[in-house]
């Protein structure tokens, strides 16, 4: 079907509509968390410490993310002004000002749902400590609601928005899908920062709690006299709340990016209909969100797991229904349909084995808890094994459904399969914000000192969240790859390269950099841990030794210092990771050319592909080994086996919740920037070309 | 200069006896070496026991490579009997056979190499034993100057016989030269099964003799007591001695191959004098090496670093004079002798930065070491950091020395680049064996009860080895990521590739298939040396239960049965990751065509470059951060860091030596074999083709 500009500007205001419904439905659910009250004192008190210590992070964070932004948003536009590159979409004022919406958007979404979370955490634990389990169930969900349509909402909506206004402004949507991309950079660069400075945070507080608290003093975990344990709660929230909304919202914004561009030269479709049908997809997503919510608010529910999948399965049918019809009528074909159908069974066949290679339930993870028993070296052996054996699998599966995506819808295919892929991602982002809220829940309900069976409750409740968890990780991975598959040909298209010939040195060198890039992430990122988790621990033993009031419960704790030692740790390293992913393609795009740029891409999309999957899997496994060999099994807690099961964890904290999600948004990033800088590379020429 | 018949078969001729005089040398060596007796009647048996082990260990292996080579052999002369493959020169019998003389030369300089090292390990504890430092010197470097000239000398002349009677019988040369190259996978199929297997055996005795005898049982290592202790010092000669010396010989084969094929299509040079460059570079480092051999035997040395040193300076000068003489004389231009001497300095690059990694002089170690303090999950973080961050600079050098060789002499460049790096090789080799032979003299000085001092002039000895190794190994590194570049050229050229664009889905699956592969087959070599090693820990706790007069010292374990544990155990494990090497090209390739396979070919060497790298600094930096603490810092001896330490180790031992060290054959392998098949499958036309 050909559409008139018209009829085209009508369907994005619907979208834009749906979008604002959404987020309407979005500051209901908060007002609702709002208006309930705290009964219990313990409760309200350590709550306001956590509310603080994740503002005071948020704010810090965001002054410097607002230089970065201005930074980078400064030398698009000033870029723009140089004549040869008037032609040169990807720069200029315009690619600047959608980049600062992008960021501020993700900042806006990562915001409101931060906040939501906070107060979730609390209640939640409030509602098991006097109403039980069903309440307890439905304050998480609701939290979790709140993390997962603010994502989605302002996601689209800031990206939707951004491409009516500038298609009504220069009335051309080609130029309009190219400028766009700016959207999708500033909110990239937003994730990288939440990702990676929460996960430094998260992991930095953990290990400084875990080491000095549960190891040196002896105390149990969350105990109120340890004076990280606000710290390490305020960073379950940045990294696991804040850090994963902001990936996801950038892989969604990403991915229908990619749709688009890849759509508008479509020649299969008309440039109209191919770019409306994945926003449809996704506005097809958001209304899938917001019916399953509703349903699942709606009744009282006794088994989390069951509501829990009843959410997904009704999302997942709503989106499918919705796009078959988009795709007969708007496209007139069946087969675009079949590819969001492809996306959607990849995003879930690779949460499934990550789930088998990071669940107690399997093989993999008995095995690893059974090669504690002969020390730490194996367990870390076997750990690591795991790891890098799961890659396989989902490295296949993966390939298959790019393959077919291709031959179903040509490059298109690949853009819809992620957006298929991506759609249902408000209730994905709903189920993994709902684990770190329940897990938080439990953190105070120790703190607070309320009953034992008040933490059974959230223990329940975060058992089921550990599933999800794994299964969210596996589907950002999958949905990351697919992303970056369809950016990196996107870029192609913008840099007019019709071939990027692995033949060519320049292009082996750019794939031997790019492969290079995400080893030397990873290091810098783990390292970065380290020092952070360092200056940790001296502050809790400082405490502890010149006030031994703490530890007899006379005295409070300093957490405020904590919080402040891990925020201004996690924010200093974060710099020079961030700095590396903005400006390495930049860097080897005007010295090597946009070749060997695209070989950058290639190179860094396999490497990171790769260490994201074994990191995430060996860092789950690691982890359920533990968790199995605390249940009792191969000797139990205390027991040797036990330690050397403690050290897997130790090592695998970072890699599955700061370095290994990291490699997910340093793919993306980099491709983004190359998409954005690249037709700019292409009209000046990079430097090899003027010297050679 | 162009060459007519005659003169080109006249100048192979030469380089055929140059390698046979270097053969005579070996022989000569050798026969020095059996004609001198061990006064010692301990050493002598203990040296039997060995000797006995490592012929039983070769024996067994070589009976399953003949298979092996039966199979692929019967494979590629089957092909050729297929009338549509008439014209696609990598199968049909000539290949087979050439395959076959290529896996019998590598087999043959294994042979030799290694019943020299067995009598040198003897002699060198022996002279240390009555003589001192200079005659014990004199000895180990004697071992090692065999298994080095054995390894270039039959490296050389079964290339260079093939190629003149390949020559002879067809008169086409580019034909041979593509005939030839079924040579450099008889050599690399050897050497997978060297490394990996000799790599699973080592660390499966080393790691069960540690484990029981020194932890559990609580007597010093290379104590007679324990049961396995011949076992580990077999796994010594076969991993360290044989499989490194495999590992090289194929990497020689692959670069002179790759520069040959290269350069019989250059469009520079003469088609005779681009092919006779290489072979005349190679057979400059043959007698290069030799010179420096001489030199170094008529001297007394006190200091071995001193002497290793002077061996590699003299090689190095001697092959760059040659190589600048031919440049001018036969190729009428200095820029050949400029990328040989690229190759050169990148080599010694490499192996510098592997240096400052690994060796506890630098920071990175005695990082390690001080992270130990904090126990054994920050050893590990911090000495995963090393080895990732490792990869940058490492990555960058090679990077820079392709785009050098590539702006020089275009292809054939870096295919040149690859031989002068390993023109020296067979004194790196020499240089490389005598570190493990001084080892294993130490070994056997204690198992022989032999005078303290005798282990002190042999830990003397050792120490310089451990640096060299380290220099060595970032060598092989280097050299296999150079020659697989090369030989993925050759692959392109034989199968009329213009172009592998990675904008083409098929190829995109490809790479990410490939850059899967190393991470799959580290994880399947990682577990065999746990399931071996868990073999041989159960047999030597069998041991000392069943038999208490063991640890009295009134009775002697029974060597030959852990002997042959670990023989059978590293053998049946190595067979598994030896079929996926061979298969995955061959069933990509004719599933998706050669597109994909050369998608696969470019996504394997990403990994396997990164991960080599990774690998080999990390398990280095973990062993010299223990050594650093056994050495009396951060708590010495016996501290809990020091069991941290022990932790990275142990963890690092299956990276550094086993599975690190088979990422380079991995490469090799995979694009040799997809050399050969790559015209077939050219030919025959992909399933993937036939049906879409």
């Amino acid at each position: 079907m050909n559409l008139n500009n018209e009829t085209f500007i009508i369907v994005l205001s619907i979208i834009i509509g749906i979008t604002l419904i959404s987020l309407v439905y979005v500051f209901f659910l908060k007002s609702q968390l709002r208006k309930l009250e705290i009964e219990n004192a313990n409760i309200e008190e350590i709550s306001s410490f956590i509310r603080e210590g994740t503002l005071a992070f948020l704010k810090k964070e965001y002054k410097i993310i607002v230089w970065f932004i201005i930074g980078i948003a400064s030398l698009f536009a000033l870029l723009g002004f140089i004549p040869v590159l008037k032609n040169a979409e990807g720069v200029g004022w315009k690619s600047a000002l959608c980049f600062i919406v992008g960021a501020s958007f993700s900042g806006l979404a990562g915001y409101v749902g931060m906040t939501a979370g906070i107060k979730a955490n609390a209640l939640t634990a409030s509602s098991a400590n006097t109403s039980g389990m069903s309440k307890a169930l439905k304050m998480a969900f609701s939290g979790g609601s709140v993390v997962g349509l603010s994502v989605v909402g302002f996601g689209l909506l800031g990206l939707t928005s951004s491409l009516c206004i500038l298609f009504l402004a220069t009335n051309d949507l080609s130029l309009a899908c190219q400028v766009v991309i700016g959207y999708g950079l500033g909110a990239s660069t937003v994730a990288l920062f939440a990702r990676v400075g929460g996960g430094i945070y998260t992991k930095a507080a953990d290990v400084g709690a875990d080491l000095v608290g549960k190891i040196e003093a002896g105390i149990p975990e969350d105990d109120p006299r340890n004076p990280a344990v606000i710290a390490d709660n305020v960073g379950d929230n940045v990294g696991d709340i804040a850090g994963m909304g902001s990936d996801l919202l950038e892989s969604y914004a990403g991915a229908i990016i990619s749709a688009l561009t890849l759509g508008v030269s479509s020649t299969i479709h008309y440039a109209t209909t191919a770019v409306l049908f994945p926003l449809l997809i996704a506005a097809a997503g958001i209304m899938a969100t917001m019916i399953s919510i509703t349903i699942i608010r709606m009744r009282e529910w006794k088994d989390p797991q069951k509501a829990l999948n009843i959410a997904t399965y009704i999302a997942n049918l709503v989106v499918l229904i919705i796009s078959l019809v988009f795709s007969f009528v708007i496209l007139e074909s069946y087969k675009p349909f079949l590819t969001v159908l492809v996306g959607l069974l990849i995003g879930i066949l690779i949460g499934y084995i990550a789930e088998y290679y990071t669940s107690s339930k399997y093989k993999p993870v008995q095995e690893v808890a059974n090669k504690s028993t002969t020390g730490h070296a194996t367990n870390i052996i076997s750990g690591y094994a795991v790891g890098m054996k799961s890659t396989a699998i989902t490295i296949i599966t993966l390939v298959l459904g790019i393959i077919l995506a291709y031959l179903l819808e040509g490059m298109y295919g690949i853009g819809l399969a992620a957006v298929g892929m991506l759609s249902t991602v408000g209730i994905t982002v709903s189920i993994d914000a709902y684990g770190p809220i329940s897990d938080n829940a439990g953190g105070i309900a120790e703190m607070a000192k309320l009953d034992k069976s008040v933490r059974e409750i959230t223990d329940q409740l975060d058992s089921v969240g550990n599933t999800t968890a794994a299964i969210g990780k596996g589907f950002c991975i999958g949905a990351a790859i697919l992303t970056s598959v369809a950016l990196f040909i996107s870029y192609s298209l913008a840099t007019n390269l019709q071939a990027i010939n692995i033949l060519e040195p320049l292009v082996i060198g750019g794939i031997l950099i790019g492969g290079m890039l995400p080893f030397l992430f990873t290091s810098l990122v783990i390292n970065s841990v380290g020092k952070a988790a360092n200056k940790m621990i001296d502050e809790v033993r400082r405490q502890f030794s010149q006030d031994p009031g703490i530890m007899e419960g006379t005295s409070k704790p300093d957490y405020a210092k904590c919080v402040s030692i891990s925020t201004s740790a996690a924010l200093k390293e974060m710099i020079l990771p961030a700095l590396i992913a903005v400006l390495m393609p930049i860097i080897i795009g005007f010295i090597f050319g946009t070749k060997a740029l695209g070989g950058l891409l290639v190179g860094g999309l396999i490497s990171a592909a790769m260490l994201a999957i074994f990191m995430a899997n060996s860092g789950g496994a690691w982890d359920n080994a533990k968790k199995l060999i605390e249940s009792g099994k191969y000797g139990g807690k205390g027991s040797d086996t036990h330690k050397a099961a403690v050290t897997g964890d130790t090592v695998g904290d970072p890699f599955k919740d700061t370095a290994g999600p990291a490699m997910d948004i340093l793919i993306k990033l980099m491709s983004m920037v190359s998409l954005i800088i690249g037709p700019a590379i292409m009209h000046i020429g990079s430097l090899l070309e003027k010297f050679f």
